[in-house]
């Protein structure tokens, strides 16, 4: 189903309820670019390390704005041996709650966004409808706000005085005595009428109520209830109200009601993140880092500075992750399937060896059809992501004695797939493990070479024409990484290349050396 | 009338030639946000220079999209006294039109994007229908590399081997030699064979491609036709045909003309931008300082380093413009006109002394309702300024003896509110002249004052308390102009905070002087 800010709350129950019941769940989000920096086959070169490749991620993708997220939970239903599905499709945009709320920007990259428009995407419920969120700094700095607002209200003072401020007169600037003097005239007015309860005051400067907030705390201690509010031009005023304590609390607590409320409505679908989180239920994704990137940036917290920390953070966040991308990319698999692109891989896995899963939309959900496409909606792609999985985790079913049919996501066997997130095209790190260390491959056969920016790839294949067979991964204009197919030839390509003034050529150990020592200095 | 990548090239003519017969334009943007820097209030201090303005206005406000643009042609209709025009409201995207066109990159401020959308802004029409767009140095970059291709082409070569290389063999690396051993094989057999004329590639690297035009320069240097296409599945693969000469200079020509073709619709929106920069006609906006800056920065070029240079190319590409807000708050207008914002400024001017003016739209030709508001469509808000100027200007008439109820574009009473854009917000230089310098007022009853992060405006009041009414302008956390109502006083400030330690107070002229040296060191 669709969420937008429209039926965001009223949604938010089923939500809830379709995590809490799932098996496993499964995520995709749309996002309005991919690339600020490189070009998308610099930003994933095939000699980049998880951390290279994490820095370049962050440095250069986070800008960016996830606009949809696609969630779809599965449960498995014993007795008819199917999996039941919900799928949600939310829209999501920064839109500004109120004055002091952040006002967020965020790139689009026209390439992506033409993509999604020939997609069909609808750009209008994302910037029209879509559901707010907050990370949990910006949270925590909006419930302080009000607390510090409530508390103060509490004991009738202002949050910006210190507490016995209340004891002294009011500091008023000499150009603002006889401001000050005419709201106090007001309110001896109002105090000594019988007709009229409130006073509303005119318009004026934030310095201003700052100053009548003051003074009415000094002069009226109690009897008075002073609340800012906005006119429909937008024109901030105060009003001043006789109360009772029975009513000035009264007050209060609705006025605490409805700030409760605000704040809800300002984390929004941080909130849905937050869910899934706490579940600690498995979360699919196909070539999720990026997912997984957007939304730990966007719903938890600015990425951290290295790729350990992100790790930790990851898994506090998401303690079970699987990548179908990795999977599929892994043995068994690896060998029967050719293509891992998400399309390309539901199509196959509904082919033998493998079963199409069975799969039902619970009652009241709308149900996709795969074989008339909706690729590239957030809450399709979940869907399919879903499917994949468990299409492979029962193909590792066979392999028991007796065959199983149906693997549960407790099962050992899909253990080996957890928390391993697929490297696009990095040649010999198929996944960033989340666990621990990352594996490190040797890359004794790997040259860096850099030169004048005229140099083209047929440059390259000259220089080392008697090398034969290497491939070329370009890492900007004037550098790139050369595989050889021998590594005993790496030495003599670096010899032959010291005296060389145009270019340069070093092993890649050497490069990652001279690369951290200049990260330290 | 809407315009979109759908209408663009039918309408072009129609826009051509209301440009073409009008007496003055008017236009307005709507863009996809104001500052990704200070908050607005910072991005426009009140004491700026125009220098200052404009560098702050270049850095934080030109990374945003112009996404509509709004043209409103009036042509002055002497037999029936009145104006008539032609409003034109053109969705604007960068969509790639290419593989190797700039993949644009843009921001978006959620406020603005926010403030839009409650407009009823339709922004799947600008992503999925916008008319693209090339600066010219775009533009000429484009037309070279056709023209390159044309030539080389024409004379049977690549543009990227020397002339002469097609008398030396070609230099295939090693690992390539088998790949075109087998093309070579491939088109003997087409060259011998009888029944086939084409021969289709299989899809292969862009070096491979590379290696393949230069053998085939070489080894055939006539008879041959060889073409690039890209299959449905986005795979570019070459395709081989034997022609005549006629055959392939008929070929060639047809490329030709689908390459102009292809170079029109890139240019796309900037050819209605130029037609507006050649027809030297004045050009009517309101507040137009950052439609004009977007305008020049988006179809033009990068904008220069400095003020001088930017007033030189906008002068250039704009000979006359008129900003209605100006002009509004400049005598005899000052004083009768309250409220200068464009939709105020319109009622204002529908009452005496004023007189609507008489507009009519052209046959064709949408009109809009004034009574029922549709602000911010630029096409609207373009009309609605150039309804402004015909009542100020034709107000300027009634001074005249015998008064004039109708003042033309060409009249001498308007010369004097050519080419001076508003400057929002600056207290003492109302306008940037562009064709001079600027005015330089005295600012010696203005000081800089730095202090720590935590004072607030009621730590500024304090301080000056002894020097009576005081104007704050925040420039950021630590540092804000404070305007003092005595010139005299400020040597006063200056001298008792010689010892202060936690802030720092500078004359105006010394905080410049300072700004100055900096710049230079
Ligand atoms: N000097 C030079 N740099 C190149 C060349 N080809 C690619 N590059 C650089 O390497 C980066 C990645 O190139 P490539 O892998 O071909 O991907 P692409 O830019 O997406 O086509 C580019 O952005 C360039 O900076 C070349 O022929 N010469
Ligand atoms: N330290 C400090 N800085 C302020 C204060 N008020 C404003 N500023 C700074 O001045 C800039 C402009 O402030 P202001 O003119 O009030 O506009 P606003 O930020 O749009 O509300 C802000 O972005 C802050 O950096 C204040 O009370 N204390």
């Amino acid at each position: 189903m669709e969420v937008t800010r429209s039926n965001f709350k009223e949604s938010l129950p089923k939500v809830y309820a379709a995590i809490e019941e799932a098996d496993f769940l499964a995520i995709d989000g749309e996002f309005s670019g991919i690339s600020d920096g490189p070009s998308v086959s610099a930003l994933t070169n095939g000699w980049d390390t998880p951390e290279e490749r994490y820095q370049k991620l962050k440095k250069h993708s986070m800008d960016f704005l996830l606009f949809q997220f696609g969630l779809c939970t599965f449960k498995y239903d014993h007795t008819d041996s199917r999996y039941i599905m919900k799928s949600f499709n939310f829209y999501i945009f920064p839109k500004p709650f109120n004055r002091s709320s952040p006002d967020v920007k965020f790139v689009c990259q026209s390439s992506s966004i033409d993509f999604l428009a020939n997609q069909g995407f609808d750009f209008n419920k994302v910037f029209c409808k879509g559901i707010p969120y907050l990370n949990q700094e910006e949270e925590r700095q909006l419930r302080e706000q009000y607390e510090v607002r409530l508390q103060s209200n509490g004991a009738s003072t202002m949050s910006y005085i210190s507490p016995n401020s209340q004891k002294t007169p009011v500091n008023v600037p000499e150009d603002q005595k006889q401001f000050i003097g005419t709201v106090i005239e007001k309110v001896e007015d109002l105090l000594r009428g019988e007709e009229k309860k409130t006073l509303d005051l005119e318009p004026c400067t934030g310095y201003q109520r700052k100053l009548i907030y003051q003074t009415m705390n000094w002069k009226y201690p109690k009897g008075l209830h002073v609340e800012t509010v906005e006119s429909e031009k937008k024109e901030r005023y105060i009003i001043i109200s006789k109360v009772d304590e029975d009513e000035r609390k009264r007050k209060e607590q609705q006025r605490q009601a409805r700030e409760q409320e605000e704040l809800d409505n300002a984390v929004g679908f941080s909130r849905v993140i937050h869910a899934i989180s706490n579940s600690a239920k498995l979360v699919v994704g196909h070539n999720m880092l990026l997912d997984v990137m957007h939304t730990i940036h966007q719903f938890f917290c600015q990425l951290p500075e290295e790729l350990n920390e992100f790790k930790e953070v990851t898994t506090c966040v998401f303690p079970r992750l699987l990548d179908t991308k990795l999977m599929a990319s892994t043995q068994p698999f690896k060998d029967i399937i050719n293509n891992t692109s998400l399309a390309e891989l539901e199509k196959r896995l509904k082919d033998a060896p493998f079963n199409p899963p069975k799969v039902v939309s619970a009652e009241g959900f709308p149900s996709y059809d795969t074989s008339s496409e909706q690729l590239h909606e957030a809450g399709y792609d979940a869907y399919i992501t879903g499917l994949c999985f468990i299409s492979m985790a029962n193909f590792l079913g066979s392999f028991l004695t007796p065959p199983k049919s149906h693997i549960s996501c407790t099962s050992k066997l899909i253990g080996p797939f957890f928390n391993k997130l697929f490297l696009m095209r990095v040649m010999d790190i198929p996944y960033l493990n989340l666990e621990g260390p990352d594996l490190q491959p040797k890359r004794d056969h790997v040259l860096h070479v850099s030169f004048p920016r005229e140099w083209k790839t047929s440059d390259l294949y000259q220089l080392f024409s008697a090398f034969g067979n290497i491939h070329v991964s370009w890492i900007d204009d004037t550098s790139a990484f050369v595989s050889l197919s021998q590594p005993d030839q790496v030495q003599i390509a670096v010899n032959t290349s010291q005296y060389a003034e145009s270019y340069r050529i070093q092993t890649y150990a050497d490069y990652v050396e001279k690369k951290q020592e200049e990260a330290k200095a």
